[in-house]
C-alpha cells in the first residue's frame, strides 16, 4: 500500500476508467494521460483499461477510437509517444452491470494484470453521472474489485451530492467500501497549475503571508465569470444553477485557498484540515447577503443574447440562478471582519477567474498639501486566462503638477513557462502517486453544503439581468465599501 | 516674499544664472529651461540674464550662443518655442569681478526688470566652482543683489565643503546674506523623478510601507554603479574620490529617502526633518564596516581598461578611491539591526542606481516534504538606466516535480510614462516656485559631513581591483548574509 511519491514516476498499475467511451474521457482523461506518457510519467507496465455499458469495440478499434479523439482534442501528437500511449489501452464491455458482468470485468482485470506482470494496484476512475454510483460501486464491491493485491483507489467527479444529505448518503456509500485515504474527489479547480501555485504563493512568499490578514486587507473578492449562456445543457442546468454547478465546489475551494493557515507541511492531511477550518468559520450567511440572477436578454459587440426563459428546454417560469453573488465572513482570528465576497455568473461580459485582495488604504493627509487620489493597493492573481499576478499600487506621474497614477507590477505565467498543463494531467497524476492534497475530502464537501444548505431549501429573490453585463444592481449593494473588480474584457 | 506653489505657473522673476557660459549651462541649465519655457512653465514676464567674467557676446549672439548649445545637447526644438525660450535670454559681462563689475551687473539687473516690468524677484544661480563662491556672494551682496524688493533665491551645486569645517563655513558664508529658506542646495539626484517617486511610492502604498521596517526587512543595499572611469577629469577626481563624489551627497540622500520616517505632509520643513533625523540615528562608522577600492587594469567583452594609475594626471602613487562599500546602521525604531550598505564605484560592469530592499525569509518548513530552495523576496528599485521597479517573488512552476521559481512583478516607468524628464527640469522649476523639499538643507550637509569625516581624516586600506568587476572581494565581507545585488549588464 505504499506509494513512491513525489520520484516522478508511478507505481506499476491498471488504470481503469469506467465510462471508458464518455465524453469526459475523451475530452480530458485521454489528453490528459497521453501527456503523462509523453513526459514519460508512466512506468512501463501501466496498463489502461476502458470499460464501458456498450460500445462495438475491441482494444484495437478503441486505441483507434482513443487516437481520433485525441486529434479532436487538439492534442499535438507525437506519433511515437502517441502508440506508445494507445498501445497500453484496452477496451472492456460491461454490459448491463449486472452481478455477473462486474465478475467478468474483474476476470478481465485479473487477466490483464496477469499478462502484464502487474502488482494489482489498481486505479478506478468513475467518469459516470453521479447517478449511476451506486450501482457501480455495488457491482465493484460484489465482484471484490474493491480490494486488490496492492492499493486500490477510487476516482469520483463532482457533483458530490445536491445538497448536504445526498453529499453524505454519496459519502456514506463510498466509506462501505473505501477508506477516504483511498478516495479522490476531483474539482479541476484544484488541479489548475495557477490554484496550486496560490498556495505555494502565500507560504513562499514572505511579503505576501505578512500582508493577508484582517490587519492588511480590507475585502476579497473571487469571480468566476462566463460569457457563454447554458450552451444546450438547459434541462441539466436548470435543475442544478450557479449555487450548486460553481459556488459550493469551485468558488468554496478557491475561498478556502486563498483564506487558510498555513499548514505545517504541503501534505494532503495537513492542507485539507486547513481548508476544513475555514469552513467551519464561516457562520450561517445571511439572507440579505445573497443576491441570485437570471440573464435576460441582452447585446454587446454587435452580437444578441436569448434570456435564459427562453433558452431550449428551460421552463418559462423557472426560477433557476444563473448568477450568484455572496458575502460572507470567516469568524477567525486572521479574518474577522474582512468581508470575502463571491460571484459567478453565465453571460457575463468576459470569461475569467481571478481573486482579489484589496489592501487597506494608505493614510493620505501626507500627501497634503496636495489634493491627490491614491488608490488602495490590490493584488489580482488571474487564474484564466492570462495567468498572473498584477500587483495595483501608485506611482508618481513624471513631471508637474504632482500627480500619483495606478499602475501595475505584472507577471504573466506565460511569459515565464509558455502554456499551462491542463488540470487533469496534474491531478491524474497526483492521483497515480497517491498524493491526495489537491483533492477534496469528505468533510470539506459537507461542511460547503452546510453553508449553502439553508439557501437551497429557501432560495432568494432571482433579479434579471441584462446578458454581457456584469449581473443585477443587487450585488453591487452587498459591498461594504468599493466596487467589484470587472476584469476588463480581453480584445 | 511670497510664491504661487503648485499652481502650475511661476511668478513673474529674473533667472541670473552666474556662470552663464560655463559646461553646467550649457549642457544642463539651458535645456532645462528650455522643457519648462515649451511646456509653458514659463510665465510670460521671466527673463533670464546669463551672466559670465568673459565672452564676446551681446544679447542677441548670446540668444545665437544657447540654441547652439540646445541642439548640441540632443534637445528636440521646435522652433516656435525655441524662439519664444531665447527671446528671454539676456547677456551680461561681468568682467574682474570687482566692486564696480558687480555694481553694473545690479543696475543692467534693474534696467531688465524695469524694462520687462517685473516685481524684482530674483533667483541667483551660482553655476560655477565652489572656489568662486565666497567671492561672487561677497561681491552680490556689496552690489545690495542678496536683497531685492520681490524674493531673492540663491541657488548652489555640490560640492557643498570637502568635509564638515569647509562645509561649515559654507554654510556660514550663504547664511550671512540668505536665510536658510532662500537657499537652494542641488544635488541633482533628489530631481531625479524616480527619486522623488520613492517618497510617494512609499507614502501612497501601504502595503509596502507597512513592510518597511526591521520586522519585514533583512537589509537593504544602495548601489551607484558607473561603468566609465576619470574620463579625463584624472586631477580633479584624484583630489576628491568616490566617498566625497558620490557618498557623501547622492548615496546618502538615496539612504535618507528610502530610511526616513513619513513626514506629517510632503512640505519642505517636515520631509528634510525627517532626513536630519535619519542622519542623526547612524553611529559613528566601525573602520571594519568600510571598504576602498581602486581599479586596476582588465578587460570585459573585447575591450581593455587602464588602471586609475596609468590614467593621465595620476600621480603613480595615489591612494584615490575609486570605489567604496560601507555598511552601516540606523538606529531608531524603524530600523534597529538592520544592516545598510551602500556602494559606488568607477569601472565596474554596468552603470546603474539601484536600491535593493531584502526582506526575511519565509518558513521554509511548511514546504516540506519537498525540497526546494525558496529565496526571499526581493524589491529592486531601479532609478537609473531603464527606472522601474522588480519585485522577486518566489512561484510554483508548471508540472511536476514540485518546483519553485524566481520570478518578478515587474514595472518600468517607460511603459506607462515614456521618458523622464532630467533632474534639472524638475528642481529648476522647484526653485521657481519656492519649493525647498528635494533641496539639501544646510544641517543634512553637515551632519552627513559628520558621518564620513572620520574616515577623511584616516582613510582605510585601498584595495586595487580589476577593471569592469564589482570591486574589490573585501566588499563582500561586509555583508552579514546573502551577497550584493549586481544588476546585469545591459546588452
Amino acid at each position: 500500500m505504499t506509494s513512491t511519491k513525489h520520484n516522478g514516476l508511478v507505481d506499476d498499475h491498471l488504470f481503469v476508467i469506467i465510462g471508458g467511451t464518455g465524453d469526459l474521457t475523451r475530452r480530458k482523461l485521454l489528453p490528459a494521460l497521453y501527456h503523462l506518457s509523453e513526459q514519460g510519467h508512466l512506468a512501463d507496465r501501466c496498463r489502461l483499461l476502458a470499460v464501458a455499458r456498450t460500445g462495438d469495440f475491441d482494444d484495437d478499434r478503441y486505441r483507434l477510437w482513443a487516437r481520433e479523439a485525441l486529434a479532436a482534442a487538439d492534442v499535438r501528437i507525437d506519433e511515437a509517444a502517441s502508440a506508445s500511449c494507445c498501445d497500453r489501452l484496452h477496451f472492456h464491455r460491461l454490459g448491463q452491470g449486472n452481478s455477473a458482468d462486474y465478475q467478468a470485468l474483474a476476470a478481465r482485470i485479473a487477466a490483464i494484470e496477469t499478462e502484464h506482470h502487474l502488482p494489482g494496484n489498481r486505479l478506478l476512475n468513475l467518469a459516470i453521472p453521479p447517478g449511476a454510483f451506486p450501482s457501480t460501486i455495488a457491482g465493484l464491491a460484489q465482484a471484490g474489485l474493491t480490494e486488490s493485491p496492492g492499493w486500490t483507489r477510487i476516482v469520483v467527479e463532482k457533483p458530490f451530492g445536491s445538497d448536504l444529505a445526498s453529499a453524505r448518503r454519496l459519502n456514506r456509500l463510498i466509506h462501505q467500501h473505501f477508506d477516504e485515504s483511498q478516495t479522490y474527489r476531483i474539482d479541476h479547480y484544484l488541479g489548475k497549475d495557477t490554484v496550486q501555485n496560490l498556495l505555494s504563493f502565500r507560504f513562499s512568499n514572505a511579503i505576501f503571508e505578512s500582508l493577508w490578514n484582517r490587519d492588511r486587507v480590507e475585502s476579497i473578492q473571487i469571480t468566476m465569470a462566463e460569457d457563454i449562456g447554458i450552451e444546450g445543457r438547459g434541462p441539466f442546468y436548470d435543475r442544478v444553477g450557479a449555487l450548486r454547478d460553481i459556488v459550493q465546489n469551485h468558488l468554496v475551494q478557491l475561498l478556502c485557498v486563498t483564506a487558510m493557515e498555513l499548514p505545517p507541511a504541503l501534505e494532503a492531511a495537513f492542507v485539507r484540515d486547513e481548508k476544513a477550518k475555514v469552513l467551519r468559520s464561516i457562520p450561517p450567511l445571511d439572507p440579505e447577503n445573497i443576491v441570485f440572477g437570471q440573464y435576460a436578454g441582452g447585446s454587446a459587440n454587435g452580437e444578441t443574447f436569448s434570456a435564459y426563459l427562453e433558452e431550449d428546454g428551460i421552463p418559462p417560469d423557472s426560477l433557476t440562478e444563473t448568477f450568484v453573488a455572496i458575502r460572507l465572513h470567516i469568524d477567525n482570528w486572521r479574518w474577522q471582519g474582512v468581508p470575502f465576497y463571491l460571484r459567478t455568473g453565465k453571460r457575463l461580459p468576459t470569461r475569467a477567474t481571478y481573486i482579489v485582495v484589496n489592501f487597506r488604504c494608505p493614510v493620505l493627509t501626507c500627501f497634503e498639501p496636495f489634493t491627490c487620489d491614491i488608490q488602495c493597493n490590490r493584488m489580482v492573481i488571474t487564474l484564466q486566462p492570462d495567468e498572473g499576478f498584477d500587483l495595483h499600487f501608485n506611482v508618481k506621474a513624471p513631471r508637474q503638477p504632482f500627480r500619483l497614477e495606478r499602475e501595475r507590477l505584472r507577471f504573466r505565467y506565460k511569459d515565464a513557462f509558455g502554456d499551462l498543463p491542463d488540470a487533469y494531467e496534474t491531478l491524474l497524476l497526483d492521483i497515480m502517486r497517491g498524493e491526495q492534497t489537491f483533492f477534496v475530502r469528505a468533510d470539506e464537501v459537507e461542511l460547503a453544503w452546510r453553508i449553502f444548505d439553508p439557501l437551497l431549501a429557501d432560495p432568494p429573490h432571482v433579479h434579471a439581468y441584462p446578458a454581457a453585463t456584469w449581473g443585477p444592481d443587487a450585488a453591487n449593494s452587498l459591498l461594504a465599501q468599493g466596487a467589484w473588480y470587472d476584469q476588463p474584457r480581453r480584445t
